[in-house]
């Protein structure tokens, strides 16, 4: 199943993408995609549900938002410098035990809305990653173990400040919590639709110029090891998203580096997980 | 007003801490004392409730569990260093500037539970701390309105995994967000009730001995500049907790460094704020 979330920011509804990629609605399930979702079998419940009622639904509105494929879960968790040329071009060691960091869970938007560029700004910066959703509580899983907790995959742009991130204070969360720095989506696609997350092609354009396009099998630390190991440290719950990290071609590994400025375009995508969109505007909150 | 929050762990029900000092169940007001609570007024429905109600109130169960006196926020957000002495024992700078780390929300947990040492961990540490409870909305507020946006105050102890912290891949929050690891409460005290959050006596002991006993008046940066900081950085959400940073006298800074073991006892208390005792044990999870 590919799960959608539609509507006003903060009053989304429930939708899925059908097999031939409309977009259906089904506020009818009278559940959002979340962490109760997920705990309570969500997911099976769900493909029952549709196979009774898939074919009476009907297509959302032609002009409607798209929000974040998962309502907002209890964290987001980043893992930092995960591909080679990138932990190269930010210019740190390639880490031999995973870098984790968290964004604030208000940063999380919709796959089209616009990039806010904060108030002080002068390094917004872009990062397609490939984000995992777990779908049931992970502790002290093994690595072996580990995909069972998977619910599925999201595209997911991890937006970076990155003046705030390495020169405000030593924790880089402090540049990734912004708000609209995690455009999630547009689609939540269940594990079983992805044959090998380990072999994905994802890409990101800055105004129409390809600046990333590298291959999850370049991973670092790949996904059971990721959730095993993050789990030693904190329970995962369901719903709670993973983002894998970055490849090479953020602005900050580019000679001269370059960062986001009002009006630029950002398209990004992964193999079977779809696309998304964002134009950055300065934050009109600043 | 207190705030207190009572009941098995998940399935907490709200109550308050009357002014003669029982704890009284309003569970008939229908709400739990969450980020919905207070962004729809809740503070001043609930006085309002209260002056009607109050005086036919049940005592809580002489045996409840009291959970955190707040339900699970949106993030939980730590001041680093943020008492001089306590960077010096730390080895490290006082810091120019915050410095700031997340505490995954899923280690909240009651003043009196366990404190679960978690599996492979070698250096479980203390942190008594005082806990800011942000009210409304926050972004981009100024030092001078600060203040306006605090619903109160809790007692926290910021438990710490000093190995997993700085020696296991570089971001602190790796030693912050064990289950059980934030220990809050027992009771959130409203802003008015208290009259000056910079001169609180805080205090912890271990097995009855007095280990850390210093006053917010030490506080690096004051409660105002620490929210209209963060607030640079990221929304702050009804409900969200600020933990303020410990004084000298955790753990790591003792002679030689010592760590929680089974049947370890803490107690910690800020004027005010009241007391909390966690007894150390093996999670049972391990």
């Amino acid at each position: 199943m590919k799960l959608i979330r539609f509507g006003a920011a903060g009053n989304e509804q429930p939708g899925i993408q059908s097999a031939s990629g409309k977009y259906l609605d089904c506020s009818g399930f009278e559940e959002d995609w979340n962490e109760d979702f997920f705990t309570n079998n969500g997911l099976a419940r769900l493909e029952k549900w549709l196979e009774a009622n898939e074919e009476n639904l009907n297509e959302i509105p032609a002009d409607s938002r798209l929000g974040s494929p998962v309502a907002r879960p209890s964290k987001i968790i980043c893992i930092g410098l995960n591909y080679r040329k990138h932990a190269l071009e930010s210019g740190m060691p390639v880490p031999e035990i995973p870098i984790i960091f968290m964004k604030a869970t208000s940063s999380l938007c919709g796959p089209f809305d616009n990039i806010l560029i904060p108030k002080n700004s002068v390094k917004t910066d872009w990062e397609v990653e490939l984000a995992v959703v777990i779908g049931k509580r992970t502790k002290y899983v093994s690595q072996e173990d580990a995909m069972d907790y998977v619910a599925g995959y999201c595209l997911h742009n991890d937006v970076s400040e990155r003046d705030f991130q390495l020169n405000h204070g030593g924790q880089w969360v402090k540049g990734k919590s912004a708000d609209n720095f995690a455009p999630l989506g547009p689609v939540l696609v269940t594990k079983t639709e992805i044959q090998d997350p380990h072999n994905l092609r994802l890409w990101l354009k800055l105004n129409g110029k390809m600046l990333q396009d590298s291959n999850t099998s370049d991973l670092v630390f790949n996904i059971p090891y990721l959730i095993s190991h993050l789990s030693q440290y904190m329970t995962l719950l369901p719903g709670d998203v993973i983002s894998t990290g970055t490849p090479a071609g953020v602005g900050l590994g580019l000679t001269p580096p370059t960062y986001l400025k009002v009006g630029d375009v950002v398209e990004l995508g992964i193999d079977g997980l779809g696309e998304s969109k964002q134009v950055a505007i300065n934050d009109p909150e600043a």
